[in-house]
């Protein structure tokens, strides 16, 4: 077995602390990885504190990892030790289902194992998230990673820019159209920068006027404060398609009527109250569609890599230590991060080597 | 100007009655049409009522009407007196904005001219609907209609079989996919019989058990009593495609969740309150949607009509003479009907011939 170190919620009441555990060693098809650089997730937060009620703990969080390989099982063959790679909310899946099929594993109709808090079936465990210090990986689960880019930058791109940038593509965004992105938090900012490189006209949603300034400079063409009617007004029938990164329940219906005829709004955030229920004479008189989108396949996910080191393409991220992760998560509820905390796993080892 | 005789509610509180009124003389590009069959639509009875809040008394309602031509103006080059024709439930449009250069009428950015209750521009005045003798029609608007079908049958075709037509068009029913109707009133059995048609296996969600035998009629595969779990359950993640005629609220997540990823399901009723809100998990777990249709276009139209003598479509019809339709409104709000009243409007000028 492969010892490991990283910093785990032992129960929901409980902050993170150090917690040594083991992984599997690498078996034919794996890909064992140093983990350089950790996002810190929302979902990360809520699993730490069993808010979806199916945390098994200890719990290691972390599903944007990216690191260097260290060592490959027998049988792989598209990655070598030293490389630079990235893993994200998956680690496997059915590989069988339909949707596997066509390169959907979020959408595993037997469910994908995600990083964490999944069933890690080679030993009979748990799976272990990237809040550690290595990660072991099939290979078919494993991405590719420039390092062209700033490799902390990338790190949120394995959830944060991949749940914004599968949406943005399965529902045809490009030049000519006007998209709007509705929240910019760590999913919104990703949206915009994406939005803006596919080549859309891009209107960011925002009940914060502070962060008007940020947007533009993020790419945003135009911000609308959205609690000013007036503004919202003024882009009724406009948009071809809206990416809603909000979970707090607010108000569907200012956005649906600012969508065209044949309009989409797509919501990636589930919302722990249900949103004020939609007027259907919204749908109706415009054939609008509402729907939601989980992260993205593998094979997306790679696509999304490759425009991204193409694009130059990274999260604006605030760099901190494993130690300050329980002080982050409090951050994160106040929304105060520009956009997303990555926790440098340098930390973990200067942790480790003064313990 | 052309005298007409027809039925007209005078006010929200009054029954309907016999109203003598004058129409528009034929202008160079229009149809004058001997009206013989018009179905009742519920949207007759909300807006005779003024359940709208918008509507100009005396109304005179009807948007499912079939007839003969009997008069067209020097320039019409579609139609010619004696051809058997139908209007929908529009009469204009403004023709030039994107959604009517694209035949997409019904959506008419600047509101196309409904068949009553809309503005008359030619004499300032309101239209009237189908519940009279004759009806005034620019030619582009005048559907042709085929005489091997039965003209009463054909007559709810106009709306509630373009209704339904026209989503399952759009979301590309066919050959191998499963497609759910919701509701077997006049639109979903009108939904029943064209998903059938189409060549889908088409299963049919009705509260109403006594409802079975005749929906496996008109085509249904199979039929699920929606108040029942299991029977509902058996059907998770398996629909490509729900179409759902209910106005009533009603639970929109008992039929989300049997859509199978990337489904839609698409609303064509308004309901009078919300429905309660649909849980987002449900969109984004399987990437589905939540969709609305109205109508159809007008080129649609006459696809569907087309389709309809093709594959010896028609609506089940109850014939009823004009001075029924204070019954009939009441019978229809207790969904006493199979599945749409249609006006013999011969019994128009008997009652008449009679004064």
């Amino acid at each position: 077995m492969l010892k490991s170190v990283g910093y785990a919620a032992k129960a929901a009441d409980k902050p993170l602390d150090t917690f040594q555990f083991e992984r599997r060693e690498v078996t034919p098809n794996d890909v064992q990885i140093e983990i350089l650089y950790c996002g810190v997730c929302h979902s990360d937060l809520h699993q730490a504190r069993d808010e979806w009620h199916n945390t098994i703990f200890p719990i290691v969080p972390g599903h944007e990892i990216v690191g260097k390989v260290t060592k490959v099982g027998d049988k792989v063959s598209k990655y070598k030790v030293g490389q630079t790679v990235g893993v994200g909310c998956m680690v496997d899946s059915c590989r069988t289902c339909s949707s596997c099929e066509e390169g959907l594993e979020q959408y595993c109709e037997n469910g994908f194992v995600p990083t964490y808090n999944g069933e890690e079936k080679h030993i009979d465990g748990v799976t272990y998230g990237g809040y550690s210090d290595n990660i072991v990986v099939h290979e078919d689960f494993v991405l590719k990673v420039s390092d062209k880019l700033d490799l902390a930058g990338v790190a949120p791109l394995l959830c944060a820019g991949i749940t914004t940038y599968s949406p943005l593509r399965h529902w045809g965004v490009g030049e000519g159209h006007k998209v709007g992105i509705v929240g910019l938090g760590g999913l919104g900012h990703m949206g915009v920068k994406l939005a803006s490189a596919m080549g859309a006209k891009v209107v960011l949603f925002t009940t914060s006027p502070g962060k008007v300034e940020d947007a533009k400079r993020l790419g945003a063409d135009e911000v609308v404060i959205s609690k000013n009617e007036d503004e919202m007004k003024a882009h009724t029938n406009s948009f071809d398609f809206i990416l809603n990164t909000v979970a707090a329940p607010h108000d569907l219906d200012a956005y649906m009527t600012l969508l065209k005829r044949d309009g989409s709004m797509t919501l990636v955030g589930v919302p722990a109250e249900p949103h004020p229920s939609p007027q259907i004479m919204n749908l109706i008189f415009k054939r609008r569609s509402l729907a939601g989108s989980l992260i993205g396949g593998i094979a997306e996910t790679q696509e999304m890599l490759d425009f991204c080191a193409k694009h130059n393409i990274t999260s604006d991220v605030e760099m901190i230590d494993m130690d300050y992760i329980n002080e982050a998560y409090e951050r994160m509820l106040k929304s105060d991060v520009k956009y997303r905390f990555v926790i440098d796993m340098a930390s973990l080892k200067k942790g480790k080597d003064a313990a």
